[in-house]
C-alpha cells in the first residue's frame, strides 16, 4: 500500500520541486499540500507553479494535525524557515509522524555550530531531537537513516562541499593545517522565492558576487561531516547569474604527495556502496549544467605536478541533490526502498 | 598635434574595444585599422561590430610596415596571437615604433614560466626584448612604463589577481607555506572570438566549469609579479555564463592575526600613487557587473574572526582593464599623458 | 514484450533527448543509437551528454541494416538532415520499418512548399512516400498517426504556430484578407549543436535578433496545417538569449467581433481530445519557462476591446513537444500506447 | 558658462543613468541630485551603483525649490512616477525652470488616451501644459522641443515602435485596414527597480512573457504620433531575460507593393536631419545587443516577395534611448547645442 505524506511549505522553490517529485513516485499517495500560516489555503499549486498543470489541480489544505491523522500521513516533510521547523518536529515526532526537515533546525550536533541560528531555548526536548536527529546524507550515514525518527535534510552548498571532501578528510589525506579552501558558487533559487533587491533580475544578471564571507549557516554542517575544524576551512559562497545549481571548488593542500590512482581509489572507495555521486574519469571535471535536473553530484579532481595539491570539483542541483531530490532520497532509505525510487 | 598610432587585430573582441576607445581618445588620431593575414582588407569594423556604426566607415587596411610610415604612426597595439606578437614586436621595434602587446609574448622574464608558450627559439634577439620588455600594470610599473619601448599588456585573470595579492605580498602578510588560493571566474569573451563548441549558447549559458586547472597561461605571470613560488600558488580559472568581466576570489592565511584596519592601510598605501584601483569600505566586497563596463579593478576584502584568513575579492571587465583599457592606460603613461584620458 | 527501436542521430541536441526519453520508456527496449558517417562508433552518447551519466554506458553503433534487424528493430527515428532522411527513409520502409521522421523532408505534401529544401529529384518512390507520409501532430491527426508507415514529426516552430491556430482557422474565426502576424522567439539549441558565429554565447548572449523574415522553411507547414494562403501568412522567427523553449505570439484579425466564451470554446473543442496542449484560463497567458522541460505546448488568449483582433500566445520546449518529445508521443500513438507514456 | 541641472529620482535606473551621463556633459556642471520623499539624504548615488565610484561622492540633496535656486538650477529633470511629475511639473514651469519630464505625464494630448493614468482633475492648469508640453521626440518634433519649456521625453517602447513606424505612416504607405503590428520584447531594467515576484531573477531567467496585451500606457503615445486608429494597433510588450534593451518587431501591410529602394527612401528622408536613428543596410535587420549602451536608435526592413507586407524590426536601449540619453538629446536641442553633445 502507498506511503501517505505530507509536505509543509510546498510553495516554496524547494518545496514546490519536493511536491512534483512526490506526485510521481510510485511508492507514494498524493501528497497532502499543507498551507503555511498567512497562505491562503485556496491557492493551488499548479496555478503558483504553471509547470505542474496537466496533473490535475493541486489545491493546498490547511495546516492540521487531524487532517494529517484522518489522510493516514505517515511521514511528513517540512520545507520550512528554521524558526518554525524547531518548534513543528518535535510535536509531530510526539504524534507518532516521522520527519524529514529540510530546514537547519536539526541538522547541527555542536551548540557552539547551532549557536548561529539563535533558537529560542527549547530545553531537553530540545536537546533530545538533536541527539536524535540524523543527517540526511544517505551517502555517509545510510545505516543511520533507515532507522531514523527525524532526518535533518543537508544544506544545498553543505552537500556539495562535503560530498567532495569527507572521503579526502576520512582517509587522512588533508594537511588540516595549511587549511580549506571551499569556493562555491550557486544559482538564485538557493536565494529562495521571496523578492528582494539582491534578487532582482537586473541585479544578478552579468553578474557574480561572494556573501557571508567567514559568516554562512552552513559551515557548521561542514566543519561537522569533515572533522575539519573552525580555523581549518574557508568556506566562501557565490552568487551565480542562473537559476539553478551548485558548484564547488575545492582546494587542499595534500599530507603527502598523491597520485591520481591513489585519490581515485579512495573516492571509489567511499562511494561503492550506492547512492548519488557521480565520479569523473581522471582527466575530467564535473560541469554544472550536466547535474542540474537530476539527483546526482558530479565529483572531479586535479592534481599539481607537485602531487601536493588537490582540486576537486563538486556540482549539483541545489534544488534536487541539494534539498527536495535528497529529501527523497532520505524517505527511500528510511522505507527500505531502492534509494533511487522516483528520483531517476 | 595628435599622436598617430595602428591597431593589428582590430576584429577580435579585445583588439574591437581598443579601436573603440581610440576612436575615442581626445589626443589620438582615428587609429590605422590594420588586417591580419587571411582577413579581406575590404572589411569594414563597424560592419563586424554593428555598434561601431555612427562613427563613419572604419575599413580595415593591409598591414604593411611603409603604409604606417606614411600615416606617421608612432605606436603599433599588437592584439595578435603571441606568436605573430613574438615574431613582429621586435620589427616593429627596429623600425622605432613604440609596441603595446596585448598577447603573452613578452610578459615573463623567467625563461621557464615562458616554455608554456613553446615559443620557437629567437635568440639574441628575443633575449634582447625579453629583458627590455615592461610589465604593463601601471599601478606597480608605473615609472618603468613611462620610458618602456616594449610594454607587455597582462593578461586578463593576471591583472585581477595580482592587483588583488601584491600589495600583501610586497607587504609580507602572507603565509606563503599555507599557499595562495585563486579561485578565478570570467566571462566568456575571455576564450576568444573564434566559435567552438565550448563557447556555443547552449554549453555555456546555465553553466559553470573549471578549467586549465594547474596549467592555465597566466600563472606563470602572477607567480613573477608576486614572488610567489610555483608549489605555493594554486590558480583556478572558472567560465561563467556572461559575456564579459572576471572575478577573483583570493583566500590567504596570513602570517599574523592582522585587523581591517592594518589591512586596509596596506592596500591604500600600495595604490595611493592613482591608476585605477578602486578599493572598497570594510564590510563591503566588489560585485563584478559594477566593474564591467569600466577600465577599474575593483578590489575588496574581509577577515575571518582569528584575523588569520583573509578574503580578497577583485573584479574588472576582462576587455578593459583586462586588455584594451589597460592598453590605452599604458599608452597614456607612456606619452606623459593623464593616466584617464579616455577612459572615463 | 517491449519494443526494439533504433535512433540515427542521437548524438546532436534533439537525438540525445530522444534518446533519454526512450531510455525512460517503460514500454521499450534501450534503443539501438546509431553513429551517423564520420561519427566514431567508439563514442558514447553519456561521454558527449554527461547528464546521461549514471544510466550505464550508452555507446554508439555503427549504422547497418542488418545490424537493426539482428537486434529485431521495428522502429526507426531519424534525427538526421533533411537530405539524409530523404534518402533513408524509403529504404528504411522498404525493409519493412516503420520511421519517425524529425527532419523537414517528409512534412510536406504541396511540392512548391517543399521546393525550399531543394531535394534532388526521386522520382515515383519519393512522390509515393510524400503521399503516405502523416504529418506528426497528434493533437490534429491522431487517427492517421495511429495507421501511418512514415511519421513526419513537425517542426519545433511550426508546431508552436499550428497548435494556436488551427483551432481558429478550422472554426473560420480568421479574418484572413487582413493577414496574420506569428511572432516567434526560440532558444538557442533550436539553431543546433554545431558552433557557429551566430551561436557564440558572447553573440546570443544579452540580445535578441530577427532572422529569415520571409524566408524560414517552417512556414510551408504551417500554410499546409492552417489553409492560409502564402500571403495571408507572416511568420518572423527571432533568436533568444536563453537555451530552450520557443514562445509565439499569434496576431490574428478577427471575421466578427468575439467573446472569450466563444473562442474558448472553440479552442477547448480543438483540444477534447487528449494530447499535450493545456490551454490556460481567460486573463491569463502562458510563460515560455513553465513549459520547458515538459512535453506540453501551453496557449491563452487575449481579446482587444472591441472583440476583433485577437492575440494567441502559444509556448513548448523546442526539444520535447517541439522534437523528441512530439516523437515519443507520436510513437505512443502508432502503437497504442497512452498518448502520455513516457513522457509525464 | 555650463548649465546648472537638477535631478529628481537619479535613484532609479533611468535616473541613475541620467545622472552618469550628465556627470560626463561638457556642457552642463555636476548635477544637483535630489532626494524623494522616503529617500534618506544622505544615501550616496556612487554607493546605490558603485559602478559610479570613482567620480567622487555623490550625495543626494534634500528636494527644495530654494536650493535649487541657490544653485542657480535652470533645467529640471523630473525621473519620477507620472503622479508625482503631473504635481512637481508646473511648479516647477511656474518658477520658470524648464522641464524634461522622463514619466508618462505629459506625453497625451488626446484625453481619451491620457484617462490610462488616471491623473486627479488639475483643471485649467493641467490643461495649459498639456497643450504647451511637447513630445520629446527629437528625430520627429526637434524645431519645437529647441523652444519648448516642457518636453516629455517618450516612453521606452513608444520610441522604439514610433521610430520605426512614423516615416511609413507619413508616406502614407499602411495598409491601415488590415492594421498594425508592433510586438516589442524589452529587458527587465524597464520593469523598474523595485523588487516583485515578476522581476525575481528565478521568475525572468530562461523565460520570454508577454504582458499587458491590450492594454498597455504607451499605446496611445504610439496612436498619436503615428496618427493610427484604436483599432488599427496592436502593440504586445514582451519582457526578455536580459537587463537592458528593446526590439520591436514592427509588421505592416502595405497600401501597395513596394520595393526596397522605395522603402529606404522613405526612412532616409524621415532621418536626414540628424539624430540618433542608424538604418541597416538593405539585407540587414538590427540585432538587440548592438544599441545597447548606445543612445542609437537601429531601424532595418524586410518585404515579402509579393512587396506587400513589410517587417520593421528597430533596437534601442531602453534606458538611453528610450530614458535617459533621449533626454539628454532634448536638452542638447533646447539649448541650441550639438544633438550629440556627451552622448557619443
Amino acid at each position: 500500500m502507498p506511503l501517505s505524506v505530507a509536505v509543509l511549505g510546498a510553495t516554496g522553490y524547494a518545496g514546490c520541486e519536493l511536491a512534483r517529485l512526490l506526485l510521481r513516485h510510485p511508492k507514494v499517495k498524493p501528497p497532502l499540500l499543507l498551507a503555511r500560516e498567512g497562505e491562503t489555503p485556496s491557492e493551488r499549486l499548479d496555478e503558483l507553479y504553471p509547470a505542474l498543470r496537466g496533473d490535475g489541480p493541486l489545491p493546498l489544505t490547511p495546516f492540521s494535525w487531524a487532517g494529517m491523522k484522518r489522510r493516514g500521513v505517515r511521514l511528513l516533510f517540512l520545507a520550512t524557515p528554521h524558526e518554525l521547523s524547531r518548534r513543528l518536529a518535535p510535536e509531530a515526532l510526539d504524534r507518532g509522524l516521522r520527519v524529514v526537515d529540510l530546514s537547519g533546525a536539526w541538522r547541527l550536533k555542536d551548540a557552539a555550530n547551532r549557536a548561529v541560528y539563535a533558537f529560542p531555548p527549547d530545553g531537553a526536548k530540545g536537546a533530545r531531537w538533536d541527539a536524535e536527529a540524523v543527517y540526511g546524507l544517505p551517502e555517509l550515514h545510510r545505516g543511520a537513516i533507515a532507522g531514523a525518527r527525524l532526518v535533518a535534510n543537508p544544506g544545498c552548498y553543505a552537500t556539495s562541499v562535503i560530498l567532495g571532501l569527507a572521503p579526502l578528510a576520512r582517509a587522512g589525506l588533508i594537511d588540516r593545517l595549511a587549511g580549506v579552501v571551499c569556493d562555491s558558487k550557486s544559482g538564485a533559487s538557493g536565494a529562495g522565492k521571496k523578492p528582494t533587491q539582491a534578487t532582482h533580475f537586473v541585479e544578478v544578471a552579468d553578474n557574480l558576487s561572494a556573501y557571508s564571507v567567514f559568516g554562512h549557516r552552513h559551515t557548521g554542517e561542514i566543519l561537522e561531516q569533515t572533522g575539519l575544524g573552525a580555523d581549518e576551512l574557508t568556506f566562501t559562497p557565490h552568487l551565480l547569474p542562473i537559476p539553478r545549481g551548485i558548484l564547488s571548488t575545492l582546494h587542499v593542500r595534500l599530507e603527502e604527495p598523491a597520485t591520481p590512482e591513489r585519490v581515485g581509489k579512495v573516492y571509489r572507495a567511499a562511494y561503492a556502496g550506492g547512492g548519488f555521486v557521480r565520479l569523473c574519469a581522471w582527466g575530467t571535471l564535473p560541469q554544472l549544467r550536466h547535474s542540474v535536473g537530476t539527483n546526482y553530484c558530479d565529483v572531479g579532481f586535479a592534481l599539481s605536478p607537485s602531487g601536493r595539491r588537490l582540486v576537486a570539483v563538486s556540482c549539483l542541483d541545489n534544488l534536487l541533490k541539494g534539498a527536495a531530490g535528497q529529501a527523497v532520497q532520505n524517505m527511500n532509505v528510511m522505507y527500505g526502498w531502492d534509494e533511487g525510487e522516483g528520483l531517476r
